[in-house]
């Protein structure tokens, strides 16, 4: 026999009943009912549960060993595999029709007194729990969603291979890259006063991958940030799918991702349901719509714009304002204080207050502002929002922008609480025709929108002969339940289109040369048509987890302040290390 | 039709003919024969040949772009497939049945003057190949390799997972380990004058892992030393494949990788041969008949100690000496330069010269040493080595580890020149029974011999009975052709034992305590048995590829002076950069 193990501990069975076995595992919970020792034993693979029967020959000196053993050593016993009997089957457990007549004990791993309860959540502190990341693994949502993060990585490979791409890996040390965060770096030994730097991404490699001529490539790929931490952002490193395909247009990005997105959520999202195709929506009809680019399409609510139905109103807090209305069928019948919390909701967002009627049953308007809304007014908004008994319609008043972000809210809440809200769903778009440029508001300059790499729709042709406001990028970002998971696109990958859009946004020929020389160079020598995306692998296990925190996800997650409470980093070091990287640390002044 | 391609350029079969068709790719070589221009289109998937006949309707155009553009442009071409006819098919070439005849050209990427030849190897220098790597990786020796290195990582984790294990990441920003080699470090910005530190190995949690109840881990782990350059180590990362496992014994580690890299190494060696399972050699006698604990097995020759024989000889060069001796069959008739040049060899390795006899028909020994063997030294001799006519003998007298070292390179040496090498094959080997201990010549001092953490055989008994230096560890290296693919061990998970195994290298409690409290304090809450390994991945792509220079399977290695010539890295950076991180570049003084 095995010297650990015959089987895991979760894998018996009433067919195993009769054999004899030898498990290994955790102490994770022990009760003594009636002079009868029960014992669960706990590994990767399940629990089972061991019996000390007093009148069994031998028993005493397992028993006084097993009963005196803290919660959480590491044993291995032998045993016969006996049926619960009808009365005892614990349907809770896989192994609960069986349990274990317990002959011999080994312990193989002392335990001291624990500092927080494995076997139930009890509300201890995130800083212990990270300390003592190893209990805190043991307990079964963490691991849950330690496994679930590897199986859903090991899935999103299986499927990028199947479907014809490459993982390459792309250096981690390396120069600083201009996404626009801040790097880490590491300094060298050999060329003193000189730095390293972690990638944010591996937007350049995957990109002269493909001018190399690497065709399809992916990389579950690490990448660092030095900015401080937030729920959906670990401080430090993360990772995304990483992804570049050459001679594609965006369709054949979207044909991948949504093919990968769609499987992965149904295998994993349990009876989350997935919709695809996924909706293409162009970005200024998602910010109309939803008042967002990364529109909650859980919200089974739009917003419409009714500015020009105000356009030299009397209603003075509407008139010659961007004013966006939001219609919730069957919600006219709703108390007072539903309309009250939709208003604090709002005030909370930011706004001044939430204008709203109610659409009654002979399409009279009643409410806060009905008094001040023509007949023509009415007539005209009932049309545009197709607006019929029982809805209510909100209002939102003022700049463009931030009427966008305060509604764009309220549609969400106002789904939720009117019964508009779908539960159990993934729902994913995409977001489409971003514009190239926009005019900086104080300047008055036209600048870059996005992302300056991404192909101008049209062209050399649409850059030289549009309006720069008009044109739209091939630039996309993919969006599951509000979270946005990419952007991506398809890359400027001509330097002369390159110089040219650069030029509209003010930089001289001469900067552009000067800054990404580098890249300009590669796309000298042959480039071919090429584009990708990178959703977040920690978003997408978040989502499937279904937790907030993204640290519930990451076996050793640095804490909210960037540290590793577990192994004490970062931490200082010795003169003569900081002597060999010709550094000093400089003293606060 | 798709905008780029409606065909890869590798596809296209007699089977196609007929067929209209779109492709994309490289211009990776033209020629033009008495007007026709052929042209080779190259793409990730292969190479197809375009052909523009001067009388073709409309060809004129055609013939004017493709036959003035640079090689390494990228096109797109419309086009039929034709058959070539049977003078002109090209059998080395995939699609060489066929070709197509071009009726419309569009250039998606023009290309400069390319700085060396992509469609030939030009011995163009490393650097200059590093500098242009998105050109030097679309050759195809670079391509291959690049591919190969993918698709072996692939496999890798397609049977790791098979085999039950679960890919789980750990952290890149940690803490300083105590692995023995220098760190990178990464300097904090939150916390002024602390670094991380890039791991590595995952050894610490891979090892919380387990203490953590994951059970069997893997991960192609990134591993970080600032070393400098060998050929087969690159300088700052590399790449392992990372292994854990609990509740095993040393043959349940051997048993996964010998599985794996079986598997592996037929799969992706092409004709070379693997054996398993895999021998295990005691580590003393691997020293003993290799001369080393990685020995080459390809070699069919072994050492032999004579030691005995010549004990209180006439003979001074041996006498009371360690005398190592290398029986190769089959050579005593090889002319007199055989024997200088393999002098001239051992020389090299450092010895002063190398004694050598032939035996003859009469079983006779001749050869420079042979005068001063008696017949005695003789007869025990040649029964020693099994040694009968025909046979050439060499030997090295000295101290045990250089008498080590240079027989152990003669003896492979010996093997490649006198015909007792094998080729076109894998010899794998386990290197176990490593000495937990050994005595420091200078100082006398017991000191652990290799791995403080591996848990020594016979556990705390062995420790407490036996003599030191008789106490063996659980640790075991494998070995390929001569090549340390990684040391593993069953790892000491019990603090007792280990606070006593260092006790035995001369550390307090207390010491121990202080440099490792972070492991034992996981420890004492209940570690299962555990143990792995983590074979080099670069190693073996080396050696599946049958690359020397490690740099020519990473795709955007550090060049050997650990910079990366296409980003520009390792690069100053801005004051303000500095400042932020609390560092001041130290003036060299």
């Amino acid at each position: 026999m095995h010297r650990y193990r015959s089987h895991t501990c979760g894998e018996l069975r009433s067919a195993d009943i009769g054999k004899d076995v030898r498990l290994s595992g955790w102490l994770h919970n022990r009760r003594n009912l009636g002079g009868i020792l029960f014992v669960d034993l706990r590994d990767h693979h399940g629990i089972v549960q061991l019996v000390v029967h007093p009148e069994a020959p031998g028993s005493q000196a397992v028993d006084e060993r097993l009963g005196s053993l803290a919660k959480e050593s590491v044993i291995r016993v032998d045993g016969r595999v006996v049926g619960r009997g009808a009365d005892n089957v614990n349907p809770e457990l896989a192994t609960g029709d069986i349990e274990i007549e317990v002959t011999e004990i080994e312990v193989l791993g002392t335990a001291e007194q624990i500092p927080f309860t494995i076997n139930a959540e009890d509300g201890v502190n995130e800083e212990r729990r990270l300390e003592y990341r190893f209990l805190d693994l043991r307990r079964e949502r963490m691991h849950r969603n330690i496994m679930l993060r590897s199986a859903v990585i090991a899935a999103i490979r299986r499927k990028m291979t199947g479907l014809g791409f490459n993982e390459l890996a792309t250096p981690i040390l390396s120069a600083t890259s201009p996404e626009g965060a801040r790097d880490f770096l590491v300094p060298s030994r050999l060329h003193p006063g000189t730095f390293y730097a972690l990638p944010q991404a591996p937007q350049q490699f995957k990109q002269l991958l493909m001018i190399a001529g690497f065709d399809r490539y992916f990389q579950i790929a690490p990448c660092f940030r030095d900015e401080d931490a937030r729920a959906d952002r670990s401080p430090g490193e993360f990772y995304q799918l990483d992804v570049e395909m050459s001679f594609v247009e965006q369709e054949d990005v979207f044909a991948v991702i949504e093919q990968v997105m769609t499987e992965l959520f149904t295998e994993f999202g349990g009876d989350r349901h997935v919709t695809s195709p996924f909706p293409r929506i162009p970005y200024r009809e998602a910010m109309l719509a939803y008042g967002s680019d990364k529109p909650d399409l859980r919200a089974k609510l739009r917003l419409t714009d009714v500015s020009d139905i105000f356009a030299g109103s009397g209603f003075k807090a509407f008139a010659d304002r961007h004013v966006r209305a939001l219609a919730v069928p069957d919600t006219a019948a709703q108390p007072r204080r539903f309309f009250d919390q939709l208003g604090d909701f709002a005030v909370e967002q930011g706004a001044k207050g939430l204008a709203w009627v109610r659409v009654g049953e002979d399409l009279k308007l009643t409410g806060p502002i009905a008094k001040f809304l023509t007949e023509q007014d009415v007539a005209a908004l009932l049309a545009r929002l197709d607006a019929g008994p029982g809805t209510a319609v909100f209002f939102g008043a003022g700049e463009f922008d931030e009427v966008s972000k305060i509604m764009g809210a309220v549609r969400v809440e106002a789904a939720r609480r009117a019964g508009h809200f779908e539960e159990g769903v993934f729902r994913f778009c995409w977001i489409v025709d971003f514009p190239m440029f926009e005019r900086n508001e104080d300047t008055g300059a036209i600048e870059f929108s996005h992302n300056p790499f991404s192909m101008p729709q049209g062209g050399l042709a649409a850059l030289e002969g549009k309006d720069p406001l008009d044109v739209l990028a091939w630039q996309y970002d993919i969006v599951c339940n509000g979270i946005e998971l990419s952007s991506g696109a398809i890359r400027n990958h001509e330097p002369d289109v390159m110089i040219k859009a650069f030029g509209i946004a003010g930089y001289s020929a001469e900067e552009v040369e000067r800054e990404f020389g580098g890249m300009l160079r590669a796309f000298r020598f042959g480039a071919p048509p090429h584009g990708g995306i990178a959703p977040g692998i920690d978003r997408i296990v978040m989502l499937l987890a279904d937790e907030p925190n993204i640290r519930e996800t990451i076996a050793f997650p640095l804490n909210g302040n960037a540290q590793d409470l577990l192994m004490g980093a970062p931490s200082t070091v010795d003169e003569s290390r900081l002597k060999e990287l010709h550094l000093n640390v400089r003293r606060p002044s």
